[in-house]
Formats: structure tokens, C-alpha cells, sequence
């Protein structure tokens, strides 16, 4: 090995869900919204002053924040803007997660939780699932440099009500908590209202679910003013300029047309409804899903079969080599044309 | 103080210039490009599917490291793209600075450098410029855990030569050098060759400056296989999807139109050449700008008083309230019409 490279920040890095560059597939690996972004946002491109890209965005992101602000009730220093909300929670773990004590978040959640933590060398302990995959309260109750967890949780899909969240809020007046609500809009209720209460609460949500934006990477954080102006100044000592122009111009855009937002909402979680129920049809077991995701296992067959036949056959779903949801697929909810076709192939197979 | 508040990672945040909001002024206060982007931008953007951005962006990247890798004569293995090349200078600190011995960098340079050796607790030299505002090669032979400058350098626009690079990397050959080339399509000769012969050596440049992109936010890091993997995997650690649709497709736009790029660079020189003369024509000292920008001091006037009395006019060029530099000025080259106009205040005031 050479000098140099003892000195580099050794990392196992996060694998995202593939991104297959074939066509003519049903993609049902990422957790994507099946329908497009509001209409406006085309207008918004098509329009734009591409001669202003010389020039620098605003750093503050101003014209994002304020309207993200506007349609949750705060005031714009309660919001922070980032390039996805993996940037958003990036960001957070360097501000906020500096304690000699162990941060904690459940075993089975977003794996890039423990990434993060490997990367800024926070100490972390994994509170365990129950049986149910439900998250177990005394755990988050220990002594700990910080609390994160995704509501509803990923991949399992169950969410848990506010005044569970509350309660472990209200006891840790020590650490700053932090809510993942990527899944939040599809059915779970926010933790936003008890950031009014609590100063150590941080919710954090994207545009890239359901608002299908995903390819244009934005994710925010709400919280009170201290939690942001902390957050804000570790982005401004990282880099000054995270949102670009088009991201900026388009995001405003997509908040604006609520209607289009709601109707989106109706669409998928009527059609993950329609599916709950087929699925436990073909004899899987599924999870109580409030997001944009089902979280299934069958009696018979072993998943990870289900997953590679499926592949072949064009249709990609998720599935974690982990133990205690080896067993399990994670499929995205499409189009009812979508998910009509992967039934009919999931029969085929079972 | 609250319990959580002491866990909060304290900095001192990098302050962008400013970014004003009124119309009619002349902007020559963040070296942005005077021009506007390749004409095929414009097109990308109109014609963009933006039922697309419900996906998810190429997490590698691939359309726009491939693009910029044949434009250099890389492999794409040898490319790295982020966020502006403040990004990429951020997570090139997380992955190579980890030494307990200091990295150096010039006393009068990009006043990033310590803010991110700051956020991420890298102990650092500040290696002061000679009287002439010039690198000292000495001081980058000492023992170190990394070095970085720009070249050339900013705000003093003077650039070195390759021969003064390769020394450095060569007796450094235990630690990473980093050349920031923000502003090297300006005339400065790039250090890219040597990474050919050192594998320590890596090289970063911007879209911001010479392919007027500042809006985009496009950075790029070249060097061998083993640098670009240990960087990537640092990204892929903090954000797997940190390009969005728009900014990919628009940057291998860019890159792709090199006739228009060269013109461009043409412009920004010549009107750079003959505003050097004018400001010598009126008194000031300039150094010899191999960037799109002029490091300017005048003998009798003050340069705070200028500059404040610049602003007032609309003219926004940039100071820095720096010891051994608060009597200069840092003026981006603009429009040859720009220019003529700030002369021609400059005058007046002067």
C-alpha cells in the first residue's frame, strides 16, 4: 500500500436499487412515484432562461424554502433544502450526531443509516425489530448521542402514530431526534406539529417519492430555527451552492399545484390497496403499508426465487439479502397496469 | 445551552459573493462567465422528457463522466463529477486529508480550504505567499498530510507552471496534492498530464467558470483509477444520486460543443488583455491574471473606497477584508461593454 492511501476515509459504501438501463421493464425496485410530476413543470423547463445558468444559483434557496414553508405553516428559517434527502440527512448526521454515545436507529430500516454513521465515525447501536417489525419504544429510551428512524419505516412499510414519536421525543430533551418521513405523504401522519413543541425534533422529508421528483433530487428538513440555522451552517461550510437553477425553478413548481399533488397521492395508495388485497389472494403475507411500497412474504415460495424469476421476466421488485427479511420482497406500487401485469406473472410462478 | 446543542458540530461557514437581487447592475463580483452557456443547452432543456424526473438520475453518473473523459483522453474510471467543484473539493478532503499531520495550502487563496479542513477537523499550514503574492515551492517540501492550491491561484489570478507542479507532487509522493484548476481554461497550463506519471496527484476543474454553468452546479476531479475509486466510494457514502437529470444532460451538452467553448475562452481573454492595460492606464497594479478575473490595487485610492463607491454605481466587483490583501480588488472580467462602463465609473471616482 502505498503512503498516500493509508490517510484515505475507508467506506462500504450504500448500494442503491439498480437502475436498469433496459426498456420495456416494470420497475418496481426503487420506490418511485409511477406517475410524472405536476404539469407545470414542464412549462417551467421549457421556459427557462437557460442564458442564467452562468450565473450562480442562490445559495439561501430561497424561493424553494419559501414556499416549502408556506405549505407546511413555518417560517422559511425553519426550513432546510438539500440535494435529496440523503444530502438533507448527510448534513444532519455531521451537525447533529457528535456525542461520545451511541446513536440509535432500528435494525431493519434504511441501511444507509449505519453507512453514514461508518463515514463521520458516529458510534451506533441497531434497536431491534419485534416480531411484528414493529419498532419497540423502550429502545429509543436508552441513553444515546441521537435518534433517527424512518416513519413509516423502509422497508417494512408499517408507520407509527405521533404519540409514539411524542413520547420518545419528550425523553430524549437531551439528543436530537430525527424523523425520516420520506413515506410520510401516503397515508402515515407527520411528526411536523410536535416540532412546535419539541426544539430537539427534526422531520425530514423528499420530493422524490410523492412528488416524483426523484431525478431532480431535492429533500428537506423542518424543524425549529436553532435545528436549521445548526444544519444550515454546516451546508454553507460544505458547499455554498447544493441547488442548482433548474432544480430550484422545478421545485417550486411541483409544491405549488396541490391539487395535482393530492390527486397523485389518491392514485397510488388506491392501487396499493387493490394490491394489499392480491397479494394476500396469491397467499403472501403483507405488511400494513402507509407508503408507496408493499412489504410481502409467501408461505411457499422462497423470495429471493420470486424476485429472480420475476427479473427475468422484465419486472423488478426489491429484495434485501438480510437476516430477518430474507424472506421478504419490497415492491414498489406502480400503475394499476403496472401491477396488473406483475400479478399475472407472479401467478404464472407461484 | 440545551443538552443537544453541545453535540452540534461548531463552524464558521465560507461566505459566497454576494448574489444581489436588483436589476441593471454589473456583476462582476463571483468571476461568473459574461456569456451564456453552448446553444444546445437551451434545446436540452425545451426538449427535456420531464416525465423522467419521476426516475431516479444514473447514481455514476455514466453520460456526463464519459463525456468529459473523452474530451481529456481519460478512461471513464479516471473521472469523478459532483456538485460543483466545491463538492468535489469537500468530499476530496473527507477522503484523503486523515492524517495527523497537517495539510498545507497558501496563506492567500480560496478561503474554502479552511472552512473544510475546519468542518472536518484536518489540521492545516497556511504557507504564506512571497512578496510578489507568489507561491513558495519550499514551503510545500515540508512533511504534510496533503497539500492543495489553486492554480491559478485566486484571488491573486497569478498561475505557476507545470514544472513547479511536478516538483511538488514528486517529492510528496507519501501524501495526495490536489491542484484546484477552477480557472485554468483561462490560460494557465493544466497539471492534468502529470497524472499520467503520479498517482498521488489530482486534479479538479469547474463548469462554472469557463463553460459558463456557474447555475448548474458541475464539478470534476481526473486522476488514476486508485484516487477516483476512493473518492467515489466517499460519495457513494454520503449521496448516491448527487446529479440530477437536468444538470447531466445539460452538462454533456456542454462539453460537447468545444468550438463554442474555445470562442468563448477567446472573448473572456482578449477583453481581460485589454482591461489589464486599462488599469494600468489609471493607475492601478495588476497582476498577471491567467484566470477570468483581475487582482488590482491602486496607488492613491483605497480599495474599499472604491469598491464601496463602485456599489453604490451598480458596479458589484469583489474585497476581502483580509490582512496583506485589503488593498485590493478582485474584478471579473465582463462584456467588453461591462467593462467599458466600470472604467469609465472607475474614472470618476478615481
Amino acid at each position: 500500500m502505498k503512503e498516500w492511501e493509508k490517510n484515505i476515509r475507508r467506506v462500504v459504501p450504500y448500494v442503491p436499487g439498480e437502475q436498469p438501463k433496459l426498456k420495456n421493464i416494470i420497475k418496481l425496485n426503487t420506490n418511485e412515484n409511477p406517475y410524472p410530476p405536476a404539469p407545470k413543470v414542464k412549462d417551467i423547463l421549457q421556459n427557462m432562461d437557460t442564458d442564467e445558468l452562468r450565473l450562480y444559483p442562490d445559495p439561501c434557496a430561497a424561493s424553494l424554502t419559501s414556499v416549502i414553508a408556506k405549505r407546511y405553516g413555518l417560517k422559511e428559517s425553519e426550513v432546510f433544502v438539500g440535494v435529496g434527502s440523503d444530502d438533507v440527512l448527510a448534513m444532519a448526521f455531521m451537525t447533529f450526531f457528535n456525542s461520545d454515545k451511541p446513536i440509535i436507529f432500528p435494525d431493519i430500516s434504511y441501511s444507509f443509516y449505519s453507512v453514514w454513521a461508518d463515514l463521520f465515525r458516529i458510534p451506533y447501536v441497531k434497536a431491534p425489530l419485534d416480531e411484528n417489525l414493529c419498532l419497540v419504544k423502550e429502545d429509543y429510551l436508552k441513553e444515546n448521542g441521537g435518534i433517527i428512524f424512518p416513519n413509516p419505516n423502509a422497508p417494512t412499510a408499517i408507520a407509527v402514530e405521533p404519540d409514539f414519536i411524542e413520547d420518545i421525543v419528550a425523553k430524549n430533551q437531551g439528543s436530537v431526534v430525527i424523523v425520516d418521513e420520506a413515506y410520510i405523504d401516503f397515508g402515515g401522519r407527520s411528526a411536523l406539529e410536535l416540532t412546535r413543541k419539541y426544539d430537539n425534533l427534526l422531520v425530514v422529508q423528499t420530493f422524490s417519492k410523492s412528488r416524483s421528483m426523484a431525478g431532480t433530487r431535492i429533500g428537506y428538513a423542518m424543524g425549529n430555527e436553532a435545528l436549521i440555522k445548526a444544519l444550515s451552517d454546516v451546508k454553507f461550510s460544505f458547499n455554498s451552492y447544493t441547488m442548482n437553477r433548474a432544480a430550484l425553478a422545478v421545485g417550486v413548481a411541483a409544491v405549488e399545484d396541490e391539487d395535482y399533488f393530492q390527486d397523485n397521492l389518491k392514485k397510488v395508495i388506491a392501487t396499493r390497496e387493490w394490491s394489499k388485497e392480491k397479494f394476500v389472494e396469491l397467499g403472501f403475507t403483507v405488511t400494513d403499508s402507509k407508503a408507496n411500497f408493499l412489504f410481502v412474504t409467501h408461505k411457499n415460495k422462497a423470495a429471493k426465487y420470486i424476485f429472480e424469476t420475476l427479473k427475468e421476466r422484465g419486472i423488478f421488485v426489491r429484495y434485501f439479502n438480510i437476516p430477518r427479511i430474507d424472506n421478504y420482497l419490497r415492491v414498489t406500487v406502480g400503475t394499476d397496469d403496472e401491477m396488473k401485469k406483475m400479478f399475472s406473472e407472479l401467478k404464472k410462478i407461484l
